[in-house]
């Protein structure tokens, strides 16, 4: 996954405390997407407006380390075998690439050493942003990118400056008003380069799945259960402010750089863009992370936000600050609902180059 | 660089024993070898024959983890850029994919840290052996492999089996006949599968650009620098078994998986596989590592040859085997000549699609 301009990663290696162990509720986000993409392939594709039906190149964009991305690779390898073999039957099944992105940062020596041996296509690592250019012109066929575009390329400028309404004192998360615009305009302009990029890259009749926690259109932000987690997660950093362990200052300067877009702001910037139709954009079921104790929740989020908290406050704090969050969680489950939990499906397919 | 069909890897990181650290004689080896690279672009490549003038793929086998590597990849856009524009003058340049393979074991993290943040190309890593197909068909214009097909896919079986005139007890690399045909069966075979899948995946047209430490027709194999420093470190793995440190059934099964193939031998293979014509094949210019001591020669060879000696022997003996070895190149360095050294570059091109 991508994130801030230097680049967020998840927690690298494949120790017990690492994202490739704590990934099982991003496993199953991948799972119940899994029919989606079937359709979306069986549905949408139609090779035989391609250039050649030799080749195709798949980008799992934001893939982390694994083992997530070969399940999510191979499930859209597969549906697109099916889809040529009943399509265009007389044709070869074409050779695949697939291309794994993350940010230059990501842990891709354990991505490489945890390639299934057995793949059935070629393999490349490719270091970088989502929200710039990774590939050739009209290169990729089938971009696919799970639980990574709510990342933002940076914290909203606005919620750092303490001259700017917007100035987020005491809170890691976007709980007022000016905070949320400068959230959300940070998106906007994010899925505008993302989807600018992938306009040059994609050939035309070629798909981009999307998988994003989100907002149903019309809730509000502080029902979401993401926003209730971060909320939390900051009155744990405050806490540790409040006891002197770490800087006030510092607490006021960090922030968790995750929006959570809705329907409606998506359709605003894909029309914006005009380079691509929306052929799909749907609810996925409900899945929640199995129920295995406060212990794993924390760690859950440990792992995706450990190297931002270790950038900013230092290694010390990681272990009191998450014993802490794992408390408050614990508390947190007797008193309260959960909040609303929302991921989308999103479908879009490349038209014919307009603006490239 | 990539050898034994687990793979062979250089140093990683970039601490003071690192490959990236202690490889200034392959870095002068690219250098020797600019020009010729340059007037391969200028003299051999033809864009009109290319399906399209709007991409450009190169492709940088036994890429290890930088810096040389980006030095070489800059020569050889720079070339292209220059082809384009005078040859081409009415197209735009084209957009640039650069390839870095290695295998999957290679340091990729220190090579995407590394990549040069002013680079005009977007940038893979590719994990694999290139003794095997790496991409899609006919999808690279201009392949480059420097100081890397030396590297054997693996120690000849013979050479381990006790039971083979070509049993190669007490020594670590060839110095008989029998052995050093072992080795020389093993390089055309790996050399047979490097040709077979760049036939595949070279564009028609495409260049292949090769440097290798090689032997002049008609010279033995023991007049080789090579052999002789090789000759010289087997010693030492000797004298630490004599010493009941290391095991000399170990010893007599540790091989240097490196092969200094002839000009001779290379046409056979190339002539056998049919999709290439040889556009050019000369020697490079001596060039010679600098000459910082004993100690930075030794550092040099231990980089390449750390992790192989680590797999066989554990990584306790490393310091006490290269400090002997530093002790007996000083000794060498004084009673002999330092035999010969003779490194070639060998430029093909691929022919209309014959065996694809």
């Amino acid at each position: 996954m991508v994130a801030t301009l230097n680049g967020h990663t998840m927690t690298g290696g494949d120790g017990l405390g690492s994202y490739s162990r704590n990934s099982d509720y991003q496993r199953s986000i991948i799972d119940a997407a899994k029919l989606h993409i079937q359709r979306a392939v069986a549905e949408n594709l139609q090779p035989e407006n391609f250039t050649t039906l030799e080749t195709f190149s798949i980008a799992d964009l934001g893939c982390s380390v694994g083992p997530n991305t070969f399940f999510a690779v191979q499930n859209i390898l597969d549906s697109v075998k099916l889809k040529y073999k009943t399509h265009e039957p007389n044709t070869k099944i074409p050779e695949f690439h697939v291309f794994f992105n993350d940010h230059s940062l990501n842990d891709f020596n354990t991505l490489f050493k945890c390639l299934p041996s057995n793949r059935e296509y070629y393999a490349s690592g490719v270091p970088g942003s989502f929200y710039s250019r990774l590939f050739l012109r009209a290169s990729v066929h089938f971009v696919h990118s799970s639980y990574s575009l709510q990342w933002l390329s940076q914290v909203p400028k606005e919620v750092i400056n303490i001259n700017s309404p917007a100035w987020n004192k005491g809170k890691i998360y976007h709980t007022r008003e000016e905070v949320t615009k400068a959230y959300s305009s940070q998106h906007a302009v994010d899925m505008a380069s993302f989807l600018c990029a992938r306009a040059d890259e994609v050939v035309p009749g070629g798909l981009v799945a999307i998988v994003i926690p989100a907002r149903p259109n019309g809730i509000p932000h502080a029902q979401l259960r993401m926003n209730m987690l971060f909320d939390l997660f900051g009155s744990c950093l405050l806490e540790l402010s409040n006891k002197g362990l770490i800087n006030e200052e510092k607490v006021d300067l960090f922030n968790i750089p995750i929006y959570c877009t809705s329907p409606q702001e998506l359709e605003a910037v894909i029309q914006q863009n005009g380079c691509f139709s929306i052929e799909s954009m749907e609810s996925l079921p409900i899945v929640t992370a199995p129920d295995t104790g406060f212990q794993d929740a924390s760690m859950r989020l440990r792992v995706i936000t450990e190297e931002l908290i270790k950038e900013h406050f230092g290694p010390e704090i990681l272990d009191e600050l998450f014993n802490l969050f794992t408390n408050k969680l614990a508390e947190a489950h007797q008193d309260s609902a959960l909040g609303t939990i929302f991921n989308l499906f999103l479908l879009l397919k490349r038209e014919t180059y307009t603006n490239s």
